[in-house]
């Protein structure tokens, strides 16, 4: 008999704590809401279980609401021991509560809550039979005086590493970029203020620091959550305080690494996964300090890069589940539409990484309606646009978005093969969908390809033949290009310094996969020391959201119109761990959920590598130079594929290979 | 310039006050939540408005939740005073709040919050505009202290009319059925129990009593509102206790009345008014002790009944919105598919009654929607079936429901028609639902009229031929009947007692509503004497559930298995009211918002009548006898017509005829 655990509808969970992550934003001590609308949890639940015991049990029902129990017809309230007979039993448990989550614990020796209980769905068609949806439960809550309305963050106390007076306040510097509750102790200042800053400069900068705090008439203060590597307070009388903060953090277990013989890689590799823990949080972040949202493109290669160092299951799922929000689809995720396509291809990016076709059936149905809304989208051609309050984002960057776009069209293409894909898994019709994709990718072919550009271009309709890196990128990342076409992207467009270049941290990471994709690892170990070790030789502790490399001291900070607009710390900038974990160390899923996997370890102009990748289950440790190569692995389904050859790992057998 | 108003997203307040108000049921001291799930409000709102001002003005904004507001790009938070420098401005203003229901106040002497407001949607296809809703508010939210979270009931302190000392205790008698908020002060004893009853028997069953509570420890109590006309209050040392309720209750004006020179039915209507009024609440109820949900057979009579009492359109459109929750359609409307067609077909009552074509195009899309849940449950030959967990209700009665319905297709007849005509009213295609409901017209006929017996069976797939009253009242109803299957109907089916008599006051009021229209007012007249009257000679105080004239003493009180498990005060009683007005008074719309009306006026067997009816904007006043009538109204648009003959209404001049 397991424990019992807290339960609730499955879903409901992640819309409830997608909803209070999206109240939390701030700028300038204004409260931000989302940009979109966020979905509320249900305020209503009812959970079944069926058992039968040969002893006499009990049970008893704690709830988040107010509701009831019944088994063999007898109602009961809350926190009231039930004795239950031997026999057959069916238990149901209503809930119902207009704030907070709807959840349920049942203490009990016979059916505890969990595993075993399921919630009911009316049946979709007459003559079909109730639906049947096991209840959401997780083990981080067994105890029934936590309820899952607290999400299970860990807490770590920290001090400053350093302070200094200034003009009017108190510096304090944390050492490195961070996120946590910040405490104020032996305060005998009447007034105080006080400023965050990721960077010095926005610390000091009182007029333009994006968070900020006025606080008055107490000694001892704790503060809410609040990304920050610098704060400055001001006030009077500040000699004897103490501040320090509580490190708020996911307990995530380090599974992937790297180091090679270039420091400043190794730098970049421990960076980024500095910058993405910061953000993997509820759900993955797009930067800690601006805006704490959840955005679709960003999680999709958080997603990506998660695979080379927690290999967390979990917070995936939850981010997928807090996106798609709930039906009626009424926007585009995040208003984005080729945020949408992302969530509907990053199903099948899930399922290829964890195989759990169980969720491919729950989601499903919700990847079809948003498939629905984008179709409302379609323009006469057959394309995607965006309609009035649409936002067609792709990148910063100044792409000809005249009527239908290219890369969002690409995008379209590879959400129908997701569709497709999923459909197949799970048993459903899914011709349609195939015919969509292959109508899609004819009339791409014959509406965006220019052969005197060698590329794809932007816009069809505005006549200016644009080409940006952005659809052709997509082109080989989603294997839409042929070969010939990829050759001439590579020499007109990947390699051609007169395309504009990309100044997101997003977007270059996406050019840098398919570089390493097509083999260019020489170039991409390059691009990585400069784009990325520019922003480390400029003093950053974690990635930022843009870098501009020709602006110069503290312009690099400004973004959006305000002088500290930018994230100094933010997801989509952890590109590197993906990169040297999937192309040099070279592991990936040769089938699903790694049942096979392969080591292609590639030196991309290095002279050694060395490092661990989670395969499911398990973790691969790879070491390479130019002379040999060693490979390890504590699960089977792998295979090293090494200068041409292939050689079989079997578990916990170290293959050594040299020249 | 208007007063500043509360306002929220349309629909919003309904469904908030609607997840409050199931919560709230309870039953032998247990919490006791809806059967069916309720939606949440939505958790996030942006309102906006344009305009410009000549002078210089001022707004501030206070919401529940947390947001902003932004006017001239500049974005400021809540409680603060912004200037507004003269010239055009467009305000945004964006709230988020994880619980309560989000609505803001803006106080400003250029654009105060309320009318002019609007929220927006996107555009349902590429190409179409932004939607553009006006927000919710009414005139009972003027003042920023007191938010739309609050109801605005009316409270009057009452006290009972008798107590006497019963073993154990003290019993106390508020005089008739009655609602609010018991007050127990001066209270020594430790602990006592208080148990409500809407009949002595039941406040005195200390096991079966249906609504209860357990007090201890204090020296004054004030409990929840709960609906009774005795409390029985057990305990030691009761002496001095002083005990009192807070009736609330919604501040309805009285604009029908009934009298005639029957004592008996004068104090029917009295009794039926009395129940209507308590019933009617932030929505009408079913009824006030149990279940104190909103149900939509019950609602749809209330609607009807309201025209000839209260005339108040907010409690019907805020019942309308209730009821109908939110998309996606995941159940019935309170999981019974005769519940869902009469939500539909009460829309165009609702527009007859009082004109308003914005909610039609407000509500037009939920009503497909809804319909197109209906349409999942069509069986093989066109007809609607209860699907697995779908609940057939029609009324208490021994209906054969195998199979399709007869009731059930006649409703759904009824459902297509209506949303034919709300589409012509709004200019959208109705040629599908005018051809489905022509369909289902001759397929009802094929199907389930019986020659033999002359009337419409239950079910067509049982083999039983089996009539009972139900349908044919609905095709006399709905107009459904052709005139010879109607006389067949009166024939062998209203009139014959050898068919089973309604038990239930909901279906006796359909029945003598279509025995009415056919012109059997004597014969009415005897039976709301028999029945309804049946119950005030056992000393209701109010119109019970459900009413068997061969039941005795407190038999008369028990139902689903519970000895007090009957509701005494069931809104579906209060049903003479319409039939006094409708009928005998005979006024009735006779286009859309009583533009035109008629007064029809008939004794049904009675030496006079008196009464008045409200017409839209106005008041109808009717006195007749034998031998003469008097009508006179305040506004324009009304024919008399007194022995066939017809007579214009001028407005304040009073129509006499004498034979």
């Amino acid at each position: 008999m397991n424990r019992a655990k807290w339960m609730w509808k499955y879903g409901e969970y992640e819309i409830y704590h997608n909803m209070l992550l999206h109240s939390r934003r701030q700028a300038f001590g204004v409260d931000y809401p989302s940009m979109w609308p966020v979905a509320a949890p249900a305020p209503w639940a009812e959970f079944q279980t069926n058992f039968s015991n040969e002893k006499p049990g009990y049970l008893k029902l704690t709830a988040v609401g107010t509701g009831y129990v019944v088994i063999d017809n007898e109602r009961y309230g809350t926190e009231q021991r039930i004795e239950v007979q031997p026999g057959e039993h069916q238990v149901n448990v209503r809930i119902i509560s207009p704030e907070g989550l709807v959840c349920a614990y049942v203490e009990s020796d016979v059916c505890p809550s969990g595993e075993g209980w399921y919630t009911e769905a009316l049946p979709k068609r007459l003559g079909e039979k109730m639906e049947r949806q096991p209840v959401g439960c997780v083990p981080e809550y067994l105890d029934v005086h936590t309820t899952p309305e607290v999400f299970p963050f860990s807490y770590k106390r920290c001090d400053p590493v350093s302070k200094k007076q200034v003009e009017g306040g108190v510096l304090y510097d944390f050492g490195q970029e961070t996120f946590g509750r910040l405490g104020i102790e032996n305060c005998s200042a009447e007034e105080i203020m006080v400023y965050y800053g990721e960077s010095q400069e926005e610390a000091l900068a009182i007029k333009e620091a994006y968070l900020r705090e006025s606080l008055r008439g107490q000694n001892i203060y704790y503060l809410r959550s609040r990304a920050f590597r610098y704060i400055f307070i001001k006030g009077n009388g500040l000699e004897d305080i103490r501040v320090y903060y509580d490190y708020e953090y996911l307990p995530l277990e380090e599974k992937g690494s790297f180091t090679c013989d270039d420091a400043l890689l190794n730098d970049i590799w421990k960076v980024s996964a500095h910058t993405l823990h910061l953000n993997s949080r509820e759900f993955y972040l797009d930067g800690i300090k601006r805006d704490r949202w959840v955005w679709s493109g960003d999680a999709f290669q958080s997603y990506m890069i998660n695979n080379y160092i927690h290999f967390d299951k979990e917070i995936v799922r939850r981010t997928i589940l807090a996106l798609r929000g709930k039906d009626p689809v009424e926007a585009h995720i995040n208003t984005i539409t080729d945020y949408s396509l992302y969530w509907i291809i990053s199903i099948m990016n899930y399922y290829h990484s964890y195989g759990d076709v169980e969720f491919l059936k729950y989601i499903y149905p919700k990847m079809q309606s948003l498939m629905d809304f984008c179709e409302t989208r379609l323009n006469e051609d057959g394309f995607v646009e965006g309609a009035e309050g649409d936002w067609v984002f792709i990148d910063w960057s100044d792409i000809d978005k005249e009527g239908a776009v290219c890369a969002e069209q690409i995008l379209l293409y590879a959400a129908y093969k997701a569709l497709e894909d999923v459909a197949k898994l799970i048993g459903k019709p899914y011709e349609e969908y195939k015919g969509k994709a292959e109508t899609l990718f004819a009339d791409i072919n014959s509406y965006y390809w220019n052969e005197e550009k060698g590329a794809f271009i932007d816009s069809y309709s505005s006549g200016k033949n644009h080409v940006t890196r952005h659809a052709n990128i997509f082109a080989l990342m989603f294997d839409f290009a042929t070969e010939e076409q990829k050759q001439s992207i590579i020499d007109n467009v990947l390699l051609n310094d007169a395309i504009t270049q990309i100044t997101t941290p997003y977007f270059k990471f996406f050019e840098m996969d398919v570089l390493c994709k097509i083999g260019r690892l020489e170039y991409v170990t390059g691009a990585v020391r400069d784009y990325w070790g520019g922003m480390l030789k400029l003093g950053a502790t974690s990635i930022w959201e843009e870098y501009i490399p020709e602006l110069t001291g503290a312009e690099h900070y400004g973004m959006y119109g305000e002088k500290f607009g930018k994230s100094l710390c933010h997801a989509w900038g952890a590109g590197p761990i993906y990169l040297f974990g999937r192309y040099y160390l070279g592991v990936h899923a040769f089938s699903t959920a790694y049942q096979t996997f392969r080591v292609e370890p590639k030196l991309g102009g290095l002279g050694s590598i060395e490092g661990k990748v989670p395969v499911n289950g398990g973790t691969v440790w790879v070491k390479a130079n130019e002379a040999s190569v060693t490979v390890k692995c504590d699960v089977a389904g792998g295979t090293l594929i090494w200068k041409g050859r292939e050689y079989e790992i079997l578990p916990d057998v170290e293959v050594n290979i040299t020249a």
